[in-house]
């Protein structure tokens, strides 16, 4: 049964106070996904307080989906993700009063609880998340934004209403094929490409493409939703180790996969970037059989902090074997739902013969939005600047670990390629151990070990730095927190 | 090789007569699917005209679909929709200059080279399209929606910022819950509905939910994309004939399957409405075993034009069967891409279990402003205003059928459903004349047998009339051009 006292409520309203309770009990799994709550009569009574209280505290936590409702049985905790719990940076000392932006990232299954942040929300249990790699919303270029859309509504009113062609409209599709030539360097014609409702979207487009009985790879340690999107989608996964350069070609060989899911250029979570030499022998690869093929996940490419960005492997593709993916999530805002891929000719006929027959899923308004976005090199000019205030950030991140007493007990790797690093603690500590002690210390993080399907093959000792979701005033603090911990 | 006079081209340029000379004959399949066009230089040579007019008429081709290119290989003509041609309506004699708004169906797989219209593509091959069963968006109340989203972009500029829950945003779940209440009597949580862009999207999902190892069964005849995206999915399919009822129980018993995907309020093509002694058998059958689900797709029941509307299959399930959806495409305009799905109990825990995961496909953009649309009220008026202009058409088109002298030849069938009605034709021509006599008159019609799978049970002489997309000041002309056919 739950008991809560009302002692320390504070200004809050009881309705309140409780609500906060029971969802900081979510969030820390004192209460578990599936458990049911008492109901509102019963707690009620237990609580000494009035039905109506607990009804108000139970509509909102259903509201933000930390709870769900049976009819005629009751409430029950709702799911939660099975890699590192997402939950959004605190600023209990800090916090004005500002509403919070709780983006979500696009490459973290994150809490389904987590996903509605309401203002009067405002505590939390982390003073700072480096798990959650989101891009924060508060980045957004909201008013060049909804100036584009009114000019889309003025301007292309008719177009709107005309049903956009499966792939994509032309506009918006050639408008990615220029930016991919001005800023990734590759040559692709607009018909290439298909744009969809987020790279999940794309990866079920891409599994009736290319068939289910066939066996994808993909990267250990690596993204798990990749691999849980595959066996949603009912396809044989295997879970290939990496080597210094990548994906082991003699893993790759025995796994008898016939699809790679990889991202060569930035690999999430150990950021390594695959050199030109292997990225050969993947290409090799694929060329040794008609049913191989590769999908280049090339999500944070843009986010390269350091020297020139690694060329696409699309780019280097002359046997039509790779598929290209990115999104407009990590660049823009995870509000925006619009992915694309790059299909090679015969995989686009192929598309054109078999798939086209689907309507596409993104609006004609955000589609005629981001075509003017980019087009009016407004898309340019904000990855510029969040470059440089990704750099920045990560500059004082490291800065201040270079300044901690404990800094000779860390070890800094693989930092320049985009929006996480990793930190190598040298601990008797195990990783589990690890992570609970920063989380004490109000920090949720995650372990590089937590990434891996075969847990002999991983690498212990080592938090991943998810910076891009921290806010610049409390690194100092965040940090602190972090080294002491250790 | 394509042989074009240039001697009628009357006042387009020499580049956008040879785009529509091209153009018609890909419509009217003189050129086929996949046949390569000659190069541009020989093509040039061929017709005496330079090769920028054939790159430039290439160029728009390709933009619109029609064909594509295949790098060093040249243009192809593209894939043709397998079901109906859907072409748009000529206005040949009628048009006054006025852009058309090519609006396109979400029941109908679209010629691809359909979906993008431009403004100097005003003339076609057919008068009128019976077969497009598309909601004119010229009805779209545009002025009423960038309204609602300018209010969405100022007063939801912080919730638009934040992560969508995978299953959309509570106020939309919530209003699609009140106005499934007040306009279909169905009593659903707001936490029951899964939100998404488009069917099409959603009965990916729901494949996904119930399994692949599954039968799904369909309605034979029936709308052939259902059974084509079972297909695309890799999923078993059945075809269960219908008797005057409905499914035919014993046929759905035969059959093995476990799923059966109906639209039991107004079936395509053949308008019939399954009774409730049939629902309770269907819904009897689904509760003989666990894994038994009904799938109710209800996608025009707001257009029933004649009595109350049916009770919905949902609301007198009372063992957690039934899986509704429906699609705000048909009611507002296949631009909007929102359709939601309403799960029972059980199987929305399922959802929150394993696919929450997934990211909604739909911006919050559109999530907000269709919450507002529905919430004040404007929903509700729209459907009131359209299903009055239906009806008003409908009885036009059935006016003008009495009155024409061949009406003793023909029967009407199913007026009162939906937005498309039966009529029947007492001939001795088979039904591929039929139509082959109907379009020589320029209109683009179908017959009923062509929805069939199993061409043995098909009915014949029975044209399938969707006059939703037909304009009011051409209905006599058409119907007289198709009466004449006959």
């Amino acid at each position: 049964m739950l008991t809560y006292s009302f002692d320390h409520k504070g200004k809050d309203t009881l309705y309140e106070y409780l609500y906060k309770q029971i969802k900081q009990d979510i969030i820390t799994r004192k209460l578990v996904p599936g458990e049911k709550l008492p109901s509102k009569r019963a707690l009620a009574k237990q609580l000494d307080i009035s039905t109506i209280t607990v009804e108000n505290a139970y509509s909102q936590l259903a509201a933000e989906g930390y709870i769900y409702s049976v009819p005629k049985s009751g409430f029950y905790v709702a799911a939660m993700p099975e890699e590192g719990t997402a939950v959004r940076i605190m600023k209990n000392t800090l916090l004005q009063g500002q509403k919070q932006a709780g983006a979500a990232g696009q490459k973290e299954p994150r809490l389904q609880a987590d996903e509605r942040i309401r203002q009067e929300d405002k505590n939390d249990i982390f003073f700072a998340d480096f798990v959650n790699n989101t891009t924060p919303s508060a980045n957004f270029p909201f008013t060049t934004w909804t100036k584009l859309m009114r000019e889309t509504m003025s301007e292309n009113s008719q177009d709107i209403m005309m049903k956009s062609p499966s792939a994509g409209i032309y506009e918006l599709r050639s408008a990615i094929a220029d930016y991919l030539y001005q800023f990734r360097g590759m040559q692709v014609e607009p018909e290439q490409i298909v744009v969809g409702a987020g790279t999940e979207y794309l990866y079920g487009l891409i599994i009736q493409l290319l068939g289910r009985d066939r066996i994808y790879a993909v990267e250990d340690p690596g993204y798990q939703k990749i691999s849980r999107i595959y066996q949603a989608n009912s396809v044989s996964c295997s879970h290939v180790p990496l080597d210094e350069k990548g994906v082991s070609i003699a893993a790759l060989e025995h796994s008898g996969a016939d699809i790679l899911h990889i991202s060569p250029s930035h690999h999430f979570p150990t950021g390594l970037v695959t050199p030109v030499s292997r990225r050969y022998e993947l290409l090799s690869w694929a060329s040794q059989s008609d049913g191989r093929y590769i999908i280049e996940d090339d999500y944070d490419s843009e986010f390269r902090l350091l020297g020139k960005p690694i060329p696409a492997l699309q780019s280097i593709d002359v046997s039509e074997k790779v598929i290209y993916i990115n999104t407009f999530s990590k660049s823009l805002s995870s509000t925006i739902r619009i992915s694309y891929m790059v299909l090679p000719d015969s995989l686009m006929q192929q598309y054109q013969r078999e798939l086209s027959f689907y309507a596409c899923t993104v609006s004609n308004f955000d589609q005629y939005t981001l075509a003017r976005f980019i087009r009016d090199g407004y898309l340019e000019k904000h990855i510029n600047r969040m470059r440089n205030f990704y750099r920045a950030l990560r500059d004082a991140i490291l800065t201040d670990l270079r300044q901690h007493a404990k800094y000779p007990c860390v070890h800094i790797r693989e930092e320049n390629a985009g929006l996480h690093f990793l930190l190598e603690v040298e601990t008797e500590l195990d990783d589990r151990e690890l992570v609970k002690q920063a989380e004490k210390a109000g920090i949720h993080i995650s372990c590089l070990s937590q990434y891996y399907y075969n847990q002999e093959n991983a690498d212990s000792h080592t938090f991943v730095i998810n910076y891009s979701g921290i806010e610049a005033e409390h690194v100092k603090e965040a940090v602190g927190r972090l080294m002491d911990s250790i």
